[in-house]
């Protein structure tokens, strides 16, 4: 019997991945007299890997990787100026307001009435926190969680004893289905619009506690039968 | 009667101001052609006051608004490899060990004997999780909190009904003493060597429940004297 709703924030609830690529795209415009677009991704996909277990995962480290590979890339022939401009959008995407995923507003306050809602995001803290206030969602929250990793020990610390109670649910395979199946969580995969090359990973649908839905609205139908 | 603890980390159970003073000499060497090193410090510090309400505090934000200060106080005429510079010093910075200020490793056991030892820290989520892993004092503290910003609604959140038999410790009058004394808690200022400007602030020790140490082992004397 499910008890405990575990919401991703990031591409469950609201718009993140896009602002990311409206930046890449941005970014390939400005590097474009050095490398080609699909060069230019390689690149910086290669420094978000290894910047990773210093930066974290959100906008600033976004950034300042960002920022690495337009200086490797161009062999430190970029103008200072298109540096500025980095360092612009970076700033720009902090700012950007919160947009829910369509469904969100309706379904959230159903959900809420039958189950207790954790909010379970990672990233930049005050960022996070800055979304869960500007997306007008807080008050359906019983616990906002936000952490620098989702891996199997974050859930297992979350939920506790009530992990076989818990389903979880989210748009990253690797962050929000996989370790919370091995947790010991039901998992509800919603596949976003846009997948970071970095939350890739593989989840046996047929011989595992998940399911996929299409869109967030589809969970006020999808839990009941979950367990 | 005394039972909780509050902690600070940074330059209070560690060395942390001192890196950003290092960085800040090896900025100024390399910015030395465009400014005096005075002009420079009141650049960034500008920088860093416009920018803390999206970045919040910590390296990646320091690193962030560290090359946005060299781009304008060059006017974008910084040769890129400085830039590239900037970038190294504050990945350094974030893989500095964790150096433990004087008197700490001996006291602390101590101390955890007796009250129930909460961290109250503020900064990049990530790397403040790594510090306390590095530290090796994680297994003495009852409660972690890594917080965006350390103000009186904070106080009040960590320590709800227990603040009246808590004392808060730090180095920082306007994060760790301030707020804490508005929550009601009892405080204890240790100064550090250095102080960030963005950290002053004036408090009564004569008419408030603040008294002044001047190193951590002190602790031991003075905190059973505190109410």
């Amino acid at each position: 019997m499910i008890k405990v709703l575990g919401l991703d924030a990031d591409d469950t609830l609201w718009q993140n991945e896009e602002y990311f690529r409206a930046a890449q795209i941005a970014f390939q415009e400005i590097l474009s007299p050095f490398c080609t677009a699909d060069d230019l991704h390689d690149a910086l996909t290669a420094t978000e890997i290894r910047n990773i277990p210093k930066y974290g995962y959100g906008i600033r480290g976004f950034t300042l990787s960002t920022i690495e590979t337009a200086l490797q890339i161009s062999q430190c022939t970029i103008n200072p100026k298109d540096i500025e401009k980095i360092l612009s959008i970076g700033r720009e995407m902090l700012d950007h307001p919160v947009e829910l995923l369509p469904g969100v507003a309706e379904s959230l306050p159903k959900l809420a009435i039958k189950y207790r809602i954790v909010l379970v995001t990672k990233g930049d803290l005050l960022h996070q926190q800055q979304k869960i206030d500007r997306s007008g969602l807080a008050s359906f929250f019983d616990e906002t969680h936000i952490v620098s990793e989702k891996d199997v020990e974050t859930y297992k610390a979350i939920f506790g004893a009530r992990i076989t109670e818990t389903v979880m649910v989210g748009n990253s395979l690797k962050s929000d289905i996989q370790p919370a199946l091995q947790a010991g969580a039901a998992a509800v995969h919603i596949p976003a619009r846009y997948e970071w090359d970095l939350e890739r990973a593989k989840v046996d649908f047929d011989n595992s506690n998940a399911v996929q839905a299409k869109a967030f609205a589809d969970l006020v139908e999808v839990l009941p039968k979950i367990r």
